[in-house]
């Protein structure tokens, strides 16, 4: 009997084992008021054939011992290439009527970062954030400069109507009607991975808020706000009412409990979300730290989410 | 012999209760390599007169029981409208050879806070940050956006060339020269100021790095590297290679240490200018808590700094 015992916790010992996470990658599509009672069979099934096809992209990256880097990019552009989301095409619209887009990009090994806010015609936001990080002396370019820099770079430049679909226009105009500033729905898009290198990395791409003026940033293009990566801690990337998430530095928070209070990461979410939400704000954020545990959480209806992990781990989801 | 003894411990206990601080405030105009040896001491007494009048300036609101904001505001616009600081009048030239500025500020008792960046014709961007905070929705305007929204606010409005002074011509010839993107002279101004209501507000202010390309945003702006006020730990304002400072969430670090890990606010800087260091940044931060205790700390040669308190505290330095 008790070598039955014994061979039973050995066994479970060694599932233990192979269950450790050597890479794994998790995204959202942004948070917000996301109903099923909304949303018909076909859209539910567009967004959840995007999410897996996005997540797919990055985790065949990883698999092949690719860097986390790669697969972040690779991931979110797929989602800005997407009508679906908030980020890139199909982008909410400013006041103004146009597309005015922020992402950035961080990797948790050497803390190395860029940003860029503003940008009407890079294709993939994403992808000049990355360049930022890569190829310029700065963080954080904005705007005419940011673009021109992209040019400089050779990025993928588009007329700003590419981004520009009816869905968007319909909400702008909404918006205008009742002088509201938001819907309440944050299509931001991001992605954390982890490599088999053990290096993180988080990204965050956005069109921002329906209706925005005066060049509005948000929390996305804010290193510690929308993003952040440290491989002692973890990666996270946020969605939602940008300017509770700047506030709050919403991604740094979580970390710097993991640093100093020796909190998990999903009750360090849980404790942040929680400040946003007594301030008065709302969104989510998705994470992962250096051992490849997940975090999902958000504080609305619902959350465009999922994660893979090598471990055989997989979900996509989108309410409650 | 006892009683005396009494009498002596008695007295001692009342001063230090007389040396409460009710409210203080604590001032920065840049670090850098800024050496006795290449100062003049003509430049030494501007400077040290200039922070003299910057800090009583921001005193005088407090003792009269004043807020905090209307301190901080009062004390950086001195530095703003004079020319021997990197802010408003005097700041350093961008590459394109224009102003181009950034500034934000929080209070502590709400955490609502104000940024803007890039704007060329706000004679006080403090002013224009301060507006954010109160008059927008939002926290974060930028460029041309955020100087329609100061415009709006009916913000004192002037050309680029009233910033614009020959010490800061010859820098961008020099740097251009060189093709070097800073002469590692950091001279935002900052302001930390803790009111008899027991709140505190942090702002700053800066031209940037001189040769700055592309619309680069430094950490100024971004509240919770450049900037963060909160009531239950303290109120920090940086100044420094902006990058690092971004990359390593300064403000926020320093803020989340006293929250996390009941670190001292002098402790908690000099690890988090620890950390600038190790990635190879430098610069300093200024900052108080809720008991009017001071930080002025610094990895670089000099930092123009100072602090003015209730119980009669009264510094002002320029060395290490």
């Amino acid at each position: 009997m008790r070598l039955l015992l014994l061979l039973f916790f050995l066994s479970l010992f060694y599932s233990c084992e192979t269950n450790e996470v050597e890479y794994a990658i998790v995204v959202h599509g942004g948070a917000g008021t996301i109903l099923k009672k909304n949303m018909s069979d076909e859209m539910e099934n567009a967004y959840i054939q995007k999410m897996e096809e996005a997540i797919n992209a990055g985790y065949n990256i990883l698999e092949k011992n690719g860097s986390s880097i790669d697969a972040v990019e690779a991931t979110i552009k797929i989602l800005e290439n997407s009508e679906l989301f908030n980020a890139g095409k199909g982008s909410v619209l400013s006041n103004a009527g146009i597309v005015e887009m922020d992402a950035s990009i961080m990797r948790g090994d050497n803390l190395n970062a860029g940003a860029i806010s503003g940008v009407t015609k890079i294709k993939n936001p994403i992808s000049a954030a990355r360049l930022v990080m890569e190829k310029s002396e700065h963080v954080f370019l904005s705007g005419k400069g940011a673009e021109s820099f992209a040019k400089y770079e050779n990025l993928e430049i588009v007329e700003n109507e590419y981004f520009i679909t009816q869905r968007r226009l319909n909400s702008l105009r909404n918006a205008k009607k009742r002088d509201s500033l938001t819907d309440n729905k944050f299509g931001t898009v991001g992605c954390v991975a982890l490599d088999s290198d053990g290096n993180i990395t988080s990204g965050t791409s956005t069109g921002g808020m329906t209706n925005k003026k005066w060049n509005r940033i948000g929390d996305v293009p804010i290193i510690g706000a929308g993003t952040y990566a440290n491989n002692k801690t973890c990666g996270i990337s946020s969605t939602g009412w940008g300017e509770y998430f700047i506030r709050n530095v919403v991604a740094y928070d979580i970390s710097s409990q993991m640093e100093y209070n020796n909190s998990s990461i999903q009750s360090a979410s849980k404790k942040t979300l929680k400040k946003v939400k007594d301030l008065g704000g709302s969104g989510g954020v998705v994470g992962l730290d250096s051992k490849g545990n997940i975090t999902m959480d958000f504080n609305t209806e619902g959350m465009y989410r999922g994660y893979k992990k090598s471990n055989g781990d997989f979900k996509i989801k989108i309410y409650k």
